[in-house]
């Protein structure tokens, strides 16, 4: 089990509040992070109790622990703080931290917060406000160490110590030119190993790899996670750098993305908060929408059975391998998005593979099929012949001997022969659905599980009464 | 667009090998980064040509650009290579990587690999390879920067240079005492903040999290992404330092745990290479087994069917309804499962949480389901009026005026209730399976998506016939 010394509980913040041992409270923040008091205090019942908290602690906690805060929580603050604590907390907090939770809020107290900014994180602020969700511009951080290429590992250390830890990250050193052009980076690590007199040009590593501000949040964390960063610089069109990413956002990025596509995938709405966060109502809302859409999509399904209702009334049978073919399509279509959906995300392959892999999809799926349709001819024959599905001929008729089997087999075959072209369809709109997606910009998973599953139901009934009726007309075979 | 120096390409390598341009590869190498370079020599078409690229590049490099290569050219290059060649491979490369590519090797390259090992390396990488999959010991790297409390930091910041890069990570070194207990962590910046005659002891940060070699990989991943650490500590049992975890690999276990949840959610066994890497027969083998499950359960929506075809026969428009009970439960009950699979491998909650959270879900549910059915009982409507789907009266009659409306109403009004019945039962099995997944130890997501909706398939068919029955016997309506 993982072990860490026991964390900090609602109860004890309470206690101490009650208590009001303010000097106990400023001693917690010496002893955990940031973001076990802040989860600590969300639970808090009496919200006015973190307004105390936040008088009481230390200036050099407070804009980590209000950064960990949940919405709600860091509204309520605002709204309670004099604009003096606001600019303070303002002034302490990183401008992209600030920018995320003025993302969500009420015009009143994006207002409160601007006024009560510098011109100059004003300006900051109100452009990373403008940037793309998902994009880099979206996730990076404007505070970063940039030195000049001639500066040597000597001064570059003792600027550093100068600074201290106000940037985001010192782990990655970016080097510029005298006119501000980007030339590369230096991790500290190989601050340390260099030797003082030697400049920054000198061990920067020049085989980076950039982003823009458009460059999506996705591939920004592909790029990091394949090169093993701990920071990537975000240029602008005249190659400046203008922002980074670190390594403990992109770990936020590939975690939210991940719970999106599996949300996506189920059906439902991706929630903003945590679980535990989200409310009853707003919870059954993020189900309920695609729910509604894919019941009306089903009519497509109904309307195929309502227009074989004769054929069924004259051979029931038909109606009990509708759930087998409809969910052995709908299975066979997912397995093959899902594949796509990762692919796409992790940029496996670009457009100019649209084919290729095409190719490959539709050999696996050809054996699949087969593999499994063949498989299925034989669990139905089995089905029938151990009495689980009741089926002795058309209705009035009683078949028996060899004509039973006759026409029992002739049933097997038929579902088998549906699955057989459903799963090679229902592959092929669970290829090409996720790439449809990819040219309309929108996220590949919208368009995997559920509405593969409506779209190959209707196909798949379609096949099945078309099949049907071909074969009884075309081949007068008796069912 | 991201961007980044053109990237090499197996063509480059092709041509530089046929012209002999050796010191052109070797420059390769010192341009760009080794994971480009191996993925580009994967593709070569005649393998002999790594062995080439392996006896040119420079050492300094051999051990990454291996550990990139993927698992086939790694064992063709193991088969190929001199003993003597074998053993500098694995003593220059870290335990951790050859652990890994050595869990799928055929047993004579395993044994070529370990007799070409120092004695103490054999030791480790057994013991390596003894460690569960997906614990952390079979992810922590047991090269890693360890120092006594009492060290001062000039003697700290001396030795890392004199030891220089062969430690996986220098961002975070770990502090222990002379009984080897260990005490806490620096990092890498706070030793640069640091005075030079400062111990270790003095600004080590000892509110650190811990693991052991069991826990599980997901969980570390969720420590170090909540903490932002750079690397974290895995104790022996007498709470000693035995390996360190660093956010790069974590990076991987996310990914590859999104991968195969997203996988598994779509009845999919998960890749264990990339789907471009992976051939055609595997992937067909790894789509089949689930699909053959899966029909084989939908034996039980097949007998409910057949077992109530006299009904079917009488009133056929009955059928007509099925995929959309069926597909509403399937899609309501992967909506629940892929939200707990989410936050029960997040640790969102603990199990005494178990009845808090059901109680939700349940009230969600009931949400859920009574919205969709009042909807489906209004839309069933619509659908009958514009003759979408028809139907005026059970077999051999026709109903006209006041007569018909009581009809379908009864009809719309019988699928919405099972409608109602179906998505609070989905959604409870929804929330049940991936708990007991969890408690047979097995990952929860194998009990989501696919096996969830051929659970309710079965359900939804007895409520929706049980409640015919139940109406038509008890009300005597008039279908």
């Amino acid at each position: 089990m993982a072990t860490r010394k026991r964390k900090v509980t609602t109860k004890t913040i309470e206690r101490l509040i009650r208590q009001k041992k303010y000097q106990q409270i400023r001693n917690l923040f010496e002893k955990y992070p940031e973001i076990d008091l802040a989860e600590a205090c969300d639970n808090l019942e009496d919200k006015s109790k973190i307004v105390t908290i936040f008088r009481v602690v230390k200036s050099e906690h407070t804009a980590d622990f209000f950064n960990f805060l949940d919405q709600d929580t860091k509204e309520y603050l605002i709204k309670a703080m004099s604009d003096k604590d606001v600019a303070t907390l303002i002034n302490t907090s990183k401008n992209d931290n600030i920018a995320d939770f003025m993302e969500d809020m009420p015009a009143n107290l994006v207002k409160k917060v601007l006024q009560n900014s510098s011109k100059e994180d004003r300006q900051i602020i109100n452009k990373l406000l403008n940037y793309k969700d998902d994009s880099a511009g979206s996730i990076m951080t404007t505070e970063y160490l940039e030195f000049l290429n001639t500066t040597t590992i000597k001064d570059t250390i003792d600027e550093i110590r100068k600074i201290g830890k106000n940037a985001e990250t010192i782990y990655t050193i970016f080097v510029k030119d005298t006119k501000r052009n980007f030339l590369g980076t230096v991790d500290l690590d190989d601050l340390i190993f260099a030797k003082v007199d030697e400049t920054l040009e000198d061990i920067m590593n020049v085989d980076f790899v950039t982003v823009d501000v458009n460059t999506d949040q996705e591939q920004v964390a592909e790029l990091v996670r394949r090169y093993d960063l701990n920071a990537i610089a975000v240029l602008n069109d005249d190659k400046r750098l203008i922002g980074i990413i670190t390594v403990d956002d992109v770990i936020d990025v590939i975690q939210e993305e991940a719970s999106e596509d599996l949300s996506l995938q189920a059906g439902i709405a991706p929630l903003e908060d945590s679980y535990t966060k989200t409310g009853v109502f707003k919870m059954a809302f993020k189900c309920i929408p695609w729910l509604l859409i894919l019941l009306v999509l089903d009519v497509f399904s109904s309307m195929v059975i309502s227009g074989f209702q004769a054929q069924i009334a004259s051979v029931a049978i038909l109606s009990a391998f509708i759930p087998t073919i409809m969910d052995t399509g709908g299975n066979a279509g997912s397995q093959t998005s899902s594949v796509m959906v990762r692919c796409l995300a992790l940029n496996e392959f670009t457009n100019k593979d649209f084919f290729k892999v095409l190719w490959k999809e539709m050999r696996i799926a050809m054996l699949v099929a087969l593999f499994t349709s063949i498989f299925a001819w034989v669990w139905f024959m089995i089905e029938m012949y151990c009495h689980l599905v009741d089926y002795s001929g058309p209705a009035g008729t009683v078949l028996t001997g060899f004509d039973l089997f006759l026409s029992r087999s002739g049933i097997s075959l038929l579902v088998a022969a549906t699955l057989f072209i459903t799963i090679m369809i229902a592959k092929l709109f669970g290829y090409l659905l996720p790439w449809f997606a990819k040219l309309l910009h929108r996220d590949p998973a919208l368009m995997s599980g559920p509405l593969i599953t409506s779209i190959v139901d209707v196909s798949s009934l379609l096949i099945y009464f078309g099949l049907f009726e071909l074969i009884k007309l075309g081949f007068g075979i008796q069912f």
